[in-house]
């Protein structure tokens, strides 16, 4: 008895542990893999132009499908491409099952061309990693590698990387296994007691600070409930891998990205309450600035990783209490010339219900959470690790995991362009995506960050010119990639290709000319 | 007295020790960096879109200029993105001062959003990595990551990743330093007496494989003579990373990339001269087919690393005796329907003389070797280690190198979607390349060698529609980098096409559509 190839043991074992999507941008060395996508049609396999696409469409596929999809990718350099998003999907909490093709094993020692170090490569974004050594173990290093990326029983997840040579998917001897069970993370009762407490002290100012899963409703609601009760203040995570938002839902104000401003949101606290976020610290690092912004004096306190330690923390110390949500009205429509914050009026004006928004409208976008705020119930993806290049690619593996739902893709010019490629993708997937860039012709945010450096630049030299994006097209470049496009400059104009792009299905794109910031978010 | 700032300090360093382009990409932990080019207008940044851009553009410019450049990437995601075409440099031999920005020192410890491990990702693609410990060693660190990029006193360069955390860049107390003196290679007497000796045996077939910088006129002509007199056979290496071709230049055969291929042209060998070239290895592996394409029982004899060992072996084998060089015809212009082949036959009759050709034609390239043989002289530069996305940058690095030469970019569909970010900075620069994409709407090399493993795939199955490129129009996408464009369907548009943008200067890109191949190179 031959059994199956390792190649197809991994789809197998994939397609048993509910892992039905495969993003990839394949190679030689992942031929077999690709040929064995044939005899499992369960794994569908969608095809990226590139590897920065693959990885960030799993991680948006994951944060909405609540399950970890794969990616195929072509070796160290493959991988590479691929960093910059795994890099954002570890930040997220995204369960990753990121799958690395690699030369035979027995061809490695002879260095060629496409040799090189993947395991160091992938030990800077993963939390598991595994060279598979047989196809007799292709079944069971796939069933660890999905255990390992972790399932929303969860409270987070992460990439696994397994690396598959090229042997051991072309031989024999090799047959599906299941995923072990994972493991669940229990209630730490004593941090509950402890934060218990802290919230019931009269006069002492406490913030509770939530993320990750805890950003979803059933969170929202008991970091209202304890709000409402105890008086505490309710802050998030500066960048949450997915928020429920709109209509109904309690609205919580994140961290902002500059340390001072959130130390102003963190000022006086004299406890702070961790639920599913991490103790704060500043984005950079700047001269004489601190870079943890926990106040001094500030207790901190850890509710652990358990998704319903907050909801029981809420039973204790606000039984009873319902959540607070503020009703409150759309934006209305504006008109005249186009402005970021226009933009984001008209955005608050016509999102669907029901919508996913990928934002990474960076320093145009200071407009949207107000604007946003009271729109039907909607999902919020945010850029989680601060590498650029995960807006498009992110709406993209979003509307694959939601095909009902509308995707709203706000994403500045400048980080468009690392990963543009995704809207091909879009396109051949059919996707329900709009994408609207903040086209502002510079690097706003570095005009910004040198300012706040004290080196504001001559009119005339070099660093000035550094930040100027001047001669990108967009409507011509998404025609290029197959989707209808326009261009709008008043926010009349806007607001109707919006309101088409919303009514149509498939992926469209629209050019905001917006004027770049004179200043940055307050 | 306080000094300058390490950003200075690094800047001045780079430019007294011969560095004087910086590709760029910078970030926030980098605008200290970007500040000073103010102070040092002797270094020039040029604005890359994405990481991958400035990579392949500075191994572009060493390739041609003969030093390095610098690039500036910011933190872990951003070496990542530019990870790809590093890869490629490294295999080219060519010397690159890598400089990654990072996090201020103090701030590591607090894993803010960016934090990843640089030393882990850089060490995948870079033969020194260093992170500057202070300001005040920032010129010596410097100075010493350009003399470990190599210069072209020696055989072959290398990638030299430096890593500066911010607050080295914003402190007092640096200075520049001069760049210690780099190491020669001798020449190694004893391979070179051997080498001799097994070249004046009768009878005995020996190979002489070139590679590295004896793929320029010297080393070839070296080649030549020896070949004229002893009749060893001279095959290069496959993927050089710069040869001097065309008319007066002795034309030397590549190694094929398909192992059975290069079997062939190795078949019989009792000895193989390596001279700059490492032993021929297949580039993937398949199943019961050899690694090591060095046929059974032949010598290996390696020349060393000295570029003058090979003009030094012909003056002891084949004194007086005179290079081959064989005059020949450009082809003729062929009209009707496009194809590949024709494609080739038109840059064949129109390459200007000096021109500078950037190939990563992959599939659709098997005829311009010999369609471009006896074109005047130019340089052709190859894609050195498999990562694809290296052409449109290389093009661009080399343009910048070589600004009173044209540059010809030669260029598959497929892989020009990885960097195709690298047009917008041709534009930027006013620089004279012209792009011609082979546009055949697939990943038809892997099509070769998905049939290769016997996976012919089924019509209507998944492996067949992921090579499947349909959908991407590259003239519009150029016109969004603001590129004058054209698209080309019959050989006569192509000829017309090509003729004007190579007429005109500043950037054009062609899209010559042309079928997929039905089958692979001989």
């Amino acid at each position: 008895m031959d059994g199956m190839n390792g190649a197809r043991a991994v789809l197998e074992t994939l397609a048993d542990g509910g892992v039905e999507l495969c993003f990839t941008n394949p190679g030689t060395s992942e031929m077999h893999l690709v040929a064995a996508l044939d005899e499992v049609p369960r794994i569908r396999g969608v095809l990226c132009l590139f590897e920065g696409g693959a990885t960030g469409a799993a991680d948006g596929y994951a944060r909405m499908a609540e399950r970890p999809a794969a990616t195929l990718l072509h070796l160290g350099p493959g991988l590479g491409n691929g960093l910059a998003n795994l890099h954002n999907a570890r930040r997220a909490g995204t369960p990753v099952v990121n799958i690395v093709g690699d030369h035979a094993s027995y061809h490695k020692s002879f260095d060629a061309p496409l040799e090189s170090d993947i395991e160091a490569a992938a030990g800077t974004v993963s939390r598991w990693v595994r060279r598979c050594g047989g196809a007799r173990d292709a079944g069971q290093d796939t069933a660890d590698a999905i255990a390992a990326a972790g399932s929303t029983a969860q409270a987070t997840g992460g990439v696994s990387t397994l690396i598959l040579p090229a042997d051991v998917c072309w031989s024999r001897g090799a047959s599906a296994a299941p995923v072990p069970p994972g493991q669940t993370v229990g209630v730490d009762v004593d941090a509950l007691d402890a934060a218990a407490r802290v919230l019931s002290r009269e006069g002492e100012h406490t913030v509770v600070l939530i993320g990750g899963n805890l950003m979803r409703r059933p969170g929202l609601e008991a970091a209202s409930r304890i709000a409402a009760a105890t008086g505490a203040r309710i802050l998030a995570e500066e960048t949450p891998a997915r928020q429920e938002r709109g209509g109904g839902i309690p609205l919580v104000e994140r961290l902002a990205y500059l340390g001072e401003k959130a130390a102003v949101q963190l000022a006086g606290a004299r406890h702070l309450v961790l639920a599913g976020a991490r103790s704060p610290v500043s984005f950079f690092a700047y001269p004489g600035q601190p870079s943890d912004l926990v106040p001094e004096g500030c207790a901190v306190h850890d509710l652990g990783g358990a998704p319903v330690a907050l909801e029981e923390l809420a039973d204790m110390v606000a039984p009873g209490v319902r959540p607070i949500t503020v009703p409150g009205r759309r934006p209305g429509l504006p008109s005249g010339a186009l402005t970021a914050e226009k933009t984001a009026m008209i955005i608050g004006a016509l999102l669907p219900e029901g919508a996913i928004v990928s934002d990474e409208a960076v320093t145009s976008g200071r407009w949207l959470p107000a604007a946003t705020a009271d729109c039907p119930p909607h999902d919020w993806l945010t850029l989680t690790g601060g590498a650029i290049g995960q807006g498009i690619p992110l709406a993209t593996g979003a509307a694959i995991a939601c095909p009902d739902r509308p995707v709203i893709n706000l994403q500045a010019d400048g980080s468009a362009m690392y990963t543009l490629q995704a809207l091909w993708t879009q396109v051949r997937e059919g996707l329900d995506v709009t994408t609207v860039i903040f086209s502002n012709a510079s690097y706003a945010i570095l005009g910004m960050e040198l300012g706040r450096i004290g080196a504001l630049p001559s009119a005339n030299g070099q660093a000035r010119s550094l930040l100027d994006l001047t001669g990108l097209d967009f409507v011509a470049l998404a025609e290029g990639m197959g989707l209808p496009a326009s261009r709008a400059a008043t926010a009349d104009d806007l607001a109707e290709h919006l309101g088409k792009a919303l009514a149509e299905p498939g992926p469209h794109l629209i050019e905001a000319v917006v004027p770049p910031p004179s200043s940055f978010p307050n």
